[in-house]
């Protein structure tokens, strides 16, 4: 029996959390990991997988040889994009950690602008006690924008709080308990939206979506007036222009972002001080870097016993 | 048929909400709202009914008639206080929006603590890109302690939302899928509970409850070490000068307080600028005025028919 592949593994991720990770990871197999200087010239050709996330571009001519590559998250845009990606399966990382996280980050947002959170720190910055009308879940429309797994997940806990959830896909799904929209109903979906929460995958049809002309069409007839718009999905998607101009017009009454045009966000950017704006560095669902091994072993196995690979992306659909 | 009797409301709100919210409210019944400066001298007496919430000390003799006090929220500490309180049926506020709203704050404030929301404040003051080493929900265990509607709403959303929740009552409650404690198990209690949610009524058995002997017997196994406190209750249950000293030297990680010893809390406190700590004032499930009254129309006519009232406090037990 030959010895198994060794496996090459190119986070970018915070580097303890990787190699606290590995201790254990992947029995019986060499792990090769880019972020150890001492593979900075090792050679790769031979490798039959890797796993992935916002590599180097030269990735792909240095490992010509690989049969999967395995992103370390949700979205495949930063592997998509790499020069020289070999055609073999692309895996997605599928994981309830994974899921459940980007959950808490949505219910966090949305209960962040329907509980004027900005406006109460304000208030006791000024020691002053004071308390806001204040709407409740069931007032505020949150219309998601990508019903995937991330998506449905996250409509289920926020109906579950109170608030009415609507969901928009490219093709019509059918989910319980939440009305949706497809392609052709997308105008009579953003009029009804008062919380807008992107959970989209960055594909050709995507990119820049989130725009101006998309703002002006959602509802302004929410218990805040002006529409409030959150994005976990990716930077790609939303033309920051737009949101900047947007807000300071009052077309939107706040964001919360997680995803940017350009990552890390510039220390220049206006985003950081903007006063109902909330940035995270993307990390609404960072990928628990355990289960993903766990998932990539897993995935692994089924290759190696001749089982289809799960999660394989479309690289066409971008997802 | 006699004329019906009108309603006193006394109610210490946002004054244009109860305005508003009276507009329609009590058809063909007289409303006296002592916030109107015209009923300062009015004549209270042979009137059966009172909506009141944090009242002057002089209702009740002002109100010697009354037939059935009704509290303008979920507690009712603040009438059993008051002076004079005639030996009649006291009834709470027992309404969906109420018990949804608290559970709104509560699990934003778990999130908040969860998300290490007030670190990633202060990376995006300094225009810093850095993620921290995340937990997940499922790594925190929620204890909350009082298992009413109240606390049996926000256990059942923490659950769904992943997080391990326990739950902590004078005399055991059975609540499925949440494991519960009763008086003689509340250090077992404590010593599983990472963030300690306090939704107990104010009596005089948890008159200062949340004192330094029971925060010491916190879990310090959590993902975060030190526990976290998050009272939506009473002030009165807790010790605030313990808090205090146990945020200051780390027996304490962090608090969301809504309620105070003293309302409005003051401008001098310390907790308004504590690094860990959000202040909110006594908001988190501020009642909505039109159900109150929708309530309060409901138990009248249920009253006047002869039916027993419904949500009678036990003045005795205070809850």
């Amino acid at each position: 029996m030959p010895a198994k592949s060794p496996v090459i593994v190119d986070l970018k991720f915070i580097p303890e959390e990787v190699e606290a990770a590995l201790a254990g990871a992947f029995p019986g197999r060499e792990v090769i990991d880019l972020a150890d200087p001492a593979h900075q010239e090792r050679d790769l050709s031979g490798i039959d997988y890797a796993v992935v996330w916002k590599s180097a571009p030269d990735l792909f001519s240095r490992a010509p040889d690989l049969k999967v590559v395995f992103s370390g998250g949700a979205g495949v845009d930063h592997v998509l994009t790499l020069p020289g990606l070999p055609d073999v399966p692309l895996v997605r990382f599928v994981d309830r950690t994974l899921t459940t996280r980007m959950s808490e980050w949505v219910m966090m947002q949305c209960l962040l602008h329907l509980r004027q959170h900005r406006a109460y720190e304000a208030l006791a910055k000024k020691h002053e006690w004071r308390d806001l009308s204040q709407p409740e879940a069931a007032d505020v429309t949150v219309g998601i924008m990508g019903m995937g797994v991330l998506g449905q997940d996250a409509a289920r806990k926020l109906a579950a709080m109170g608030f009415k959830v609507i969901g928009w896909s490219r093709s019509k799904r059918v989910i319980e308990g939440v009305e949706t929209y497809d392609a052709a109903g997308l105008d009579a979906f953003l009029g009804r939206t008062d919380f807008l929460v992107g959970l989209l995958p960055l594909t050709p049809d995507t990119r820049g979506i989130f725009n101006a002309a998309l703002f002006a069409k959602l509802s302004r007839n929410g218990p805040f007036g002006a529409p409030v718009f959150i994005n976990a999905g990716r930077g790609g998607s939303q033309v920051e222009a737009d949101i900047l101009e947007c807000l300071d017009s009052g077309v939107l009454g706040g964001a919360s972002l997680d995803v940017f045009e350009r990552e890390p966000l510039s220390p220049e950017s206006r985003f950081w001080d903007m006063p109902n704006v909330y940035v995270t560095p993307h990390v609404a669902a960072s990928s628990d870097v355990r289960a993903l091994f766990v998932h990539v072993e897993h995935q692994i196995a089924r290759f190696e016993s001749g089982l289809p690979l799960e999660h394989v992306v479309d690289k066409v659909a971008g997802y």
